[in-house]
């Protein structure tokens, strides 16, 4: 590997459910999609990193980004880099391109927080007696912003004409979720598997996997 | 105002606690940062918008823009657009444009997420008898995302050296928070009294306001 040669940083200890979906995966699946080598840079998901990472990641959270002399985080940002850096993965033509972008933001602003809310109620504070409540209370919201998808992507292969950055964003996104909203939504389900049928996002997943030496149980997280 | 004028689509008509928070104001604030004159397409919150406005904006909310050719929606989207379009509101340095574009991301995917869960629960669910339960086991989530903003903030006036369109989309994240988390760090509610002061900010608050028609009251607002 040279200098030049992109880093990626990523956990190498987490627990089951986490494998697949830790968000290094979508970096890592958009350098495969356009055939660029990289490097990892491995963590410990159970312990706090340290200044120097928090230097470069600042809430501790993994993707970060080395490429030669730009340090980046956030996997949105990361996401927009590579594909402005090494031209792919966006549409040419200027309004499809505003189109990605915009689902791109749509994936990490609009749908995942969502999602996001169900899962950590159902996941992590399911110990909490009104957990199962909250759940079904903040259910109807992520599953509006589900439908609004579906209806947006309608019989489309990819969100803005090509597959681009928006689709790998909004795929991980979709992934996130554990209690079976997506899978209301034919549509979305048949639009995920579409993009985990290619064999980039295999290859992503594959060195995902390959960099975890631990499994932990999910009651070993610290809060 | 000739074609190639910028248009936001907004509402005429919110509920008290969202005046001076609804996103368009976002859009605003860039535009009157840059001196570029906009006009609005005023919708009605409380009654779904219709088929012409998803078709524009697929989840049903404001922002979406309309400049020139362009179609847009998502306010980070827009932000990012605007910016490069008109060649403001972002470094012109490399790393110093990588980094902004990192916090205009970490604003909506790792800050608002994490206040807009608490908010949620505090002003939407306060009715459920575990709200003030559920509220109080979130927020050490999102009280540790401020915390590790306020540190990466420190001493710095802006998030990327120059104000930049990442300021913009944090300072209106921060601006969500109606349980008083961000006024626990006093680095950050400077920070947002920084950037309220700028006239800009002013012009764009005066801008939304004036566009209101009509109140409601929160308990009007359908699910």
């Amino acid at each position: 590997m040279t200098n030049s040669t992109p880093v990626i940083s990523a956990f190498h200890t987490v627990p089951d459910f986490a494998k697949g979906r830790v968000r290094d995966l979508r970096i890592r699946w958009a350098y495969e999609e356009l055939g660029i080598p990289y490097d990892t840079h491995l963590l410990d998901a159970m312990h706090p990193r340290g200044q120097d990472y928090v230097a470069w990641q600042p809430f501790d959270q993994v993707p970060a980004l080395r490429e030669g002399e730009i340090e980046m985080f956030e996997s949105g940002a990361i996401l927009l880099h590579i594909a402005e850096k090494h031209g792919g993965l966006l549409p040419r033509e200027e309004q499809a391109r505003c189109k990605a972008v915009s689902w791109l933001f749509a994936a990490l602003n609009s749908v995942e927080p969502a999602l996001m809310m169900v899962v950590m109620f159902a996941l992590f504070h399911s110990d909490r007696p009104w957990s199962g409540d909250a759940v079904e209370t903040i259910k109807p919201f992520a599953r509006q912003r589900l439908k609004r998808l579906a209806d947006a992507l309608g019989n489309r292969e990819w969100l803005a004409g090509e597959f681009s950055i928006a689709d790998i964003a909004m795929v991980s996104v979709l992934n996130t979720d554990m209690v079976g909203l997506v899978d209301e939504q034919p549509t979305l389900s048949a639009y995920r598997e579409r993009a985990f049928a290619r064999p980039a996002y295999s290859r992503a997943l594959e060195s995902q996997l390959a960099d975890f030496r631990q499994t932990v149980p999910l009651d070993d997280i610290p809060a």
